[in-house]
This record gives C-alpha cells, structure tokens and sequence, in this order.
C-alpha cells in the first residue's frame, strides 16, 4: 500500500516525514515563525539538517507542505438536505477556519513557496468539496451551478478579502454573495 | 515636503530605503531568491546588516515592501472614452504584468509578510485605479459599478487564478466575468 504521495505509511520515509512535520507544529506554537530555522525542526525532529535539505529542497517548502496538511478536509462537507444550506455551512466553516490569524498564516505559508504545487492542491480540495455538494444536490434533483462559477464568484471574493484585507471576509457578505450566484445560475439551469 | 510614508525624499532616510531596495532587485536578478539573505542585501547596498534589521525588521518585510513598489501604479488608468473598454484595457494590462512568473513572485513576496499591511496596500492601489475609471466614466454619463462588485465578482476570480492554478488567469475569461458584471449591474443602474 502506497499513499498518493508516493510515501508507503509506517515506511522509514513516512516516520521522517511524520516527526518533521510534527516538529514544524510544535516550534511555531513555541515562537514566532521568524524564528523557525532548518536546524531548529532538525534537532526538534531527530534528524539531520540535510535529511531536511534533501527531502524539501528549502523551508518554504516544508512549511508549505505543513501547512498544506492543516487544510486537507477531514471528511466529506455536511450534509444538510438542501443544496444551498450545504453551500452556506461549508463557507461558514471555511471562512470560520482561515479569518483567524492562524489561518491567515496558513494560507500565507501554502502561497509562500514558488513552486505552485501546493497551492493547486489546496485549490483542489475546496473544488472536491463543492463537487460533492453538487453531486449530491443533483441526486436529490436540485438545479445546481457548476463548481467552476461559485469557486468564481463565491469562493475568490473571500479568499481575496481573507489576503488583501485588513479586516476578515464577513460570513453574511459570503453568504450574499452566494446568493445573487444561486439566483442567476438558477436561471440558467447551469449542470 | 515629506512623502506618504514619512521619508523625506533626498534625506538619509530616503537614500538607504533607495540603495537597498535597488540592491534587492539587483541580487534578485542576479540569483535565486532562495539565495538572499540580510548580510547579502547589507553587502551589496552598503550598509550595515543592523540597519536593515532596524529599519524593516526582516527579510520578508523588505522583500514585501520592494515588491509593492512595483505594483505601485505608474499613473492613471488609460482612457478610451468608455467605461467597458478603460475596464478591459486595465484588466489586460494587469493580467499581463502579473501572469508572468516574475509576477506572481512580487504578488507572493508581497503576501509573504506576516503584517497585513502591504497587501492592503496592492488592494488600495486596484481600488484606486477603478475608482478613476468610474469617475471618468460618471463624467460621461454612462452607468457605472461600484468598486466593491467589480472587485468581488472580476479582480478576485483573476487573482485567485493567479495565485491557485497552475495555468495562468486567461484574458478570455476576465473579460466574460467583466461583462456578466457589467450586464446584471447595468440592470440595476448601481452607483
């Protein structure tokens, strides 16, 4: 058995990766990130700086591949009975997890890394997300949109706000957001 | 006279912030930024490590600040006697420069700061530039969006595109989110 990225769990590979990461958490609980150096998550994690150097070519990476880690969902968005209510309870939750300064760092760190790799599959999870909220409205016979037009006009606006804003993204500004997309969507009978 | 930002142009002040910012761009195209470090910029601007620290804090600050002096605008928006077409022509103009990977690393560096302040900065910088466009299009009696909408429903799909995908934002699809904005807003006859 092999995970998707290639890392076979229990393996040796896999115990490394899992103690680096772990020591990346526990250092920036203990300090700020300015602090956070390859030597430090190196004696943190038991292992050599070079091991570091090796497997993740340089700390942005690492933190990226940590953080990309924290916002893997955990499950399957819930399901309320109703398309629109399923859309509204996951932006809630999604701008209730990264409006806070943690999560701010998170999204910081993913994006920090000139690689893109991280940040596509962080895009790619909130489509999985969506596309299983449409599939299940679609089931129950509800109009639906396609994923594309609400990552479009629902979810950028808020991760827009969520980087480029002082203040946090608004739940109720999301949630009119949604909406007006559902409203004219709806007309269109997109899906 | 003294600057926005409280330098006064030709001080002391004012010729360390230009010596090391133009030592940053230079150590930037001369290597990876993989490869750049305080003593390094210190080195290459003349001055002391301790002055770079006390001034900017750390490298993530410094790289953030340099980086929003070349999304700083260069002046206002092109004017081609419509509101439709001044849009377009700053959303090109704006995928263009940032699209490339030289532009997408000012856009992280920018981001990469813990303090939000430049990002609201790049913000305000967008803000202004459709704000002129609206004014000068309200001169002319056409009907207009608010900034707010333009910004939600087209700056931020093209910025969420540049920053998540690994394929670039096209100027296609800013243009077809620009006219179903433009479309339902007209509608409602906003601003």
């Amino acid at each position: 058995m092999v995970e998707k990225n290639g890392v076979r769990p229990g393996g040796r590979s896999a115990r490394i990766q899992a103690a680096v990461h772990q020591a990346v958490r526990q250092l920036q609980q203990q300090e700020g990130q300015g602090e956070l150096t390859v030597p430090a998550v190196a004696a943190c994690a038991g292992v050599t700086p070079s091991t570091i150097y090796r497997r993740w070519g340089d700390l942005a990476q690492l933190l990226s591949d940590v953080a990309l880690e924290r916002v893997r969902p955990d499950g399957e968005p819930r399901d309320t009975g109703s398309y629109r209510e399923d859309l509204r309870a996951w932006l809630e939750q999604y701008i209730d997890e990264l409006a806070s300064e943690p999560g701010r760092a998170i999204v910081r760190d993913i994006l920090a890394c000139p690689a893109p790799g991280n940040a596509g599959k962080c895009a790619e999870f909130i489509r999985r997300q969506l596309d299983v909220i449409r599939d299940r409205a679609r089931a129950r016979g509800e109009p639906v949109v396609d994923s594309d037009t609400l990552i479009d006009l629902v979810v950028a606006p808020v991760v827009y706000r969520l980087l480029f804003s002082i203040s946090a993204p608004s739940i109720g500004h999301a949630v009119g957001l949604l909406d007006h997309t559902l409203g004219s969507a709806a007309l269109r009978r997109a899906g």
